[in-house]
């Protein structure tokens, strides 16, 4: 194993739940190492932060910029953020980063606004370094398992897909750090559950069929009263080439708790998979039967097999699966090629749903072409 | 027991799929007695059919007008007729029953069309008698039962309502003479898909919430090429007071059985429904847990428990649903109430449905309201 | 459709729960009519019975021999009984029916000891006549399927088969007149749970397989204070041949509903059945990979389709299965040939199961060969 | 966060499976380090391992000897050794840790004879340091609430308890390098089947109930011929207190992965769970209705939601189990109380169950005491 790649995190400070699943994914493989942190503005708990994750104390900074300075002068400096706050600081922080010359990892969605998307997007080309989103359910073997098989004719051209993302959290009234900046538009942007998780839905189609939306027919509500945001979405899709889609995307499925679905039917065959039993997929076939596919199973792709680390009937969960996303993210990194990790396309896509999705369901406009 | 009731099959000859289950369903409790038949148009075929349900020859017809004629000059003649022709021939059957004053039990979708189904409510009208539609899924016990809790108040009041009825099919070419009738729509309708499922679905999301749909938002396809008729719909719904809701019903889902669905949330819970496996459901507590309800736990609703025959662990099927509604349906014959069995006005509604989701999709008008 | 075969009942009057099912499933597929019956021992009873049943008054007795005697003398009288009476009843019953040259169908246990078994053996042999065995979970179609896939080595030779018949229903104190004959040494017999559902997973792993047991080592238990018979059984089963084999079957597994099922596992594969979700089994196979096998998959045997009525996806259950058994015992009636219902035989080795575990066990005495 | 406790691998080198599972599940919570170990006997081989892990090369060391004494020299050494040999290794291993003052965390089984462990607690005795044993399945979050709710009256007395593990992956000839070394007695011990996974079924019912098992009748087979030892077992058990219990484990269930699952029977109530869907349990109640509990359901016990990393709905699997075994043993070697990670009495359990079923199967002895 070569020396771990150097990683610093932004946001992720005391409190917060996405911070420690970043570092324990990250170096869960042992081919990165958190060594720094701006894991907060304010000095006090950005120093606390970084003792609760074992690094130096001076490596814990008060801003990214601070620690891109700072970093940049050390031999042993980091050599890639991950960016771990609310969406409206995904741009300043990567913008920062890219311009310091150091690659970035960021969670989803992409940025705020679909115009903040595009600038990251020229900043990026304008400071090319490895750029990687986390759209973790990606990471799931069996669901690279699945777009290895559909990629090679396993159920025939596809014609329908349905992604649902039920989530019942936001249900009630909806307390709490997550839910308060998830529900506030000049944080998170101009979407709520669509650009929270329906862009996951949304990814996991299209990386999946390797096919892309080009049209959408979306109804966006807000269940909860009083909310600037809405917090359930459904939409009908169309690929290019035709085939039919839907996604449902709510966070007020009273007492659902993490239930992404996919379904994928083609000419002669079709795949079902569930994130909450993430470890296997039903795999229907024209000419009947239905074959249950298994993590431990012979005959999975060399793709799908790089992501299991446990034989068959050892359950490996969403840690595993970002992780998968870290390993390919150091693929990157190291410029070995193969990985799969989501990048700047799929966060622009991701953007564009939203900004899409919003406009045509305010205006009960019907269907909308989807352009990046 | 009662003396049997005598009832009169419409269609169902050789070769029928849905003859004999009218049969079995309908006589399964020992309510009501298969004694005549105009079970095909052809003399012979009807009567082939007569010896194969074990009725009198001469109770085997040719075609309903001449069993209407003789069965009304014995003084055992039937009772009520049950239709199982294709659509376009459910207006004319039950006009000439209802005419003679006699009861009908009908096939969904009602008719053909929506003016068929007016005109049917027009002569119903006119010549009130018993009438019964097989929505045949709301008579599982679980189903009621589901009825009955959101009636009281388990899940609060309904926000969203998902159901989905995914058959695989017509996933091929659809040969067979199954196929054959629902593809023309000259024998179908103007519905393919929507008529011959969607309504079941529609149905049950409004017999289950106990709300009604006022607007859609439609999306039908024709995946296979050369139909005539969608064989593939998605659609947007929105209930009286503002309920969301979603209508998936497709006969393209390749490896798909007879996957009905209903999830439903509520305010302070939710409850979901698979037809595949049809003696439980789950009950979703806002608070946190998830209940399992099977048919044999105590504190079922007594409208369940009448259509449970057997204890907990000994699984009912679809057979017994079907009979459930022809118990209710000879509660209506004896004019005992308490029925559940569909009727005119769930008939008009899914008629109503099949017309506004083709005209509306067609002309991508976006959302239209719903009026029967 | 030739005329019903007649049919006469013995027991299953008021407030029985088992005559109601065994009429629904006789006459299911309209090829038996039950006309006939001594429901109970007390006149007025029966007759109540009788009308509940809808059959004529006359033909409604206080005992077998009654309606032996007087169904003799019709020329439509009954042509088998179906006897489902407490145990202690069925040898009685049965031999009474057989010296008058009437066929029985009769509810396991055959008997309720195996003494008495052996005398109901030489009875019929000295007077033979149609003879079944309600073992109904024999009836399912897919539960046929698993024996001619085993039969024709699907899963190579059988090395370990697991059965279980998990109960709950006599956890708590089991009142009840089900409880109340079931828990009675004099009219259930020697045998408590295991007389009652350990034969049906003995006789189960049996039939499917093919294999017949050779050797036993039995713990029986009395979990519920108080009881004259066991209500826990747990046993090591060695085969013919050597296969190895577990059977557990427990009344006192709190919360179980009817929880039957088997596993089988062969050189090359494994099937898993499971009663309370009937219409599938699961095929793993040696090799990788795990195949659902649904009931409306093509390539089923011809045995297991002939017990299906309806496409896949729509559920049939205990009833249904049932109906199987008695649609083969219609055959035997006919002479046709091809019936799958258990007889003679399979009671037999059930009686010998239940007096070398009670005895094995009540000894610890280890293993115990199993003869009948 | 403290400084990480450092850790010394013995076993685990190039090849290994289990080394890496330790080195992620030490690390995973960021409180233990991996910083040395003995990898393999062959230095060049050892010093491959210590690379790959990514420690320092004067660290990776040809023997355990080697390492307490090198390692015992430094400020920063080992605090304690992770034992990951073949099971005739442990007992060495661990008391050459033990004599150094160096605290062990061992693989499963104790040792490869009862007299072994034995003597490797005499040796803790003498040289008192903290002792843990992986039974890594009583690390998952919902096994360990069950085994609250149950200590807290959940499901009243224990009545029951049916315990299997179902493994297919020496159904075939059995080659590789795992299964090498385990079929052969001198280096696994006399134990086959029942010391690889048995011992792990009977510590989770002995965990999760908090009986003792007192007495044992055991049945060892040998299914694959040639082999030395055996790869089925079933066994029943009686627990303290006069529970009933089956315990069933094999290797040759075709096409099984790692189906660990338990289910306890009590008076008032019952609890289910299977290692492959780890993230629930049901909980059958005695009043009727079943529960499903989730990992991210309100009211689990501190001890479960200790080992709890993320929301509901987002899988959790082996490696954070074992990681919980391992925080548990870092509290012990903190000294800070509140650990539930099996020890030396756990150990000594399952020898004695090992050398018991052993001796009892081969004589055909039925009942036997279980006496550690």
């Amino acid at each position: 194993m070569p020396d771990r790649i150097r990683m610093g995190l932004v946001g992720g400070g005391p409190g917060s739940f996405i911070g420690p699943v970043h570092r324990i994914a990250a170096e869960l493989d042992g081919e990165i190492a958190l060594v720094a942190g701006a894991f907060s503005r304010d000095a006090q708990r950005s120093a606390e932060a970084g003792r609760g994750y074992g690094i130096a104390p001076e490596r814990a900074y008060p801003s990214i910029e601070a620690m891109l300075d700072a970093e940049a002068a050390r031999a042993d400096g980091i050599q890639f953020v991950t960016i771990a706050t609310p969406n409206f600081h995904h741009l300043p922080a990567a913008c920062a980063a890219m311009r310091a010359g150091i690659a970035v990892m960021s969670d989803k969605p992409m940025t705020a606004t679909l115009d903040q998307a595009r600038e990251l997007a020229a900043v990026l080309a304008a400071n090319p370094v490895p750029y990687g989103l986390t759209y973790t359910y990606s990471g799931y073997p069996l669901v690279r398992e699945m777009r290895e098989r559909i990629a090679t004719g396993a159920i025939g051209a596809v014609r329908k897909v349905v992604v649902e993302y039920n989530q019942g959290w936001l249900a009630g009234a909806g307390e709490g750090k997550q839910a308060e900046w998830r529900l506030d538009p000049a944080r998170s942007g101009e979407g709520g559950c669509i650009a929270d998780i329906g862009v996951h839905a949304f990814h996991l189609a299209e990386f999946v069929t390797g096919l892309r939306v080009s049209r959408i027919n979306a109804d966006l509500g807000t269940v909860v009263q009083g909310r600037a945001l809405d917090d359930d979405c459904q939409m009908f899709l169309r690929f290019e080439g035709g085939a039919r889609g839907l996604l449902s995307a709510s966070q007020v499925m009273t007492g659902e708790g993490n239930d992404l679905a996919i379904r994928i039917y083609g000419e002669t065959g079709a795949l079902r998979w569930s994130q909450e039993n993430p470890n296997r997929f039903e795999w229907l076939k024209g000419e009947g039967g239905m074959e249950v596919v298994r993590a431990g199973d012979p005959g999975l792709s060399a793709i799908a097999m790089r992501g299991i680390r446990l034989p068959g009937g050892h359950p490996e969960g969403l840690l595993e699966a970002l992780a998968n996303l870290y390993r390919d993210f150091a693929r990157d990194m190291r410029g070995e090629g193969g990985s799969l990790v989501p990048g700047i396309e799929d966060g622009l896509r991701g953007m564009a749903l939203v900004a899409a999705a919003v406009a045509a369901s305010r205006a009960e406009s019907g269907w909308v072409d989807l352009k990046v």
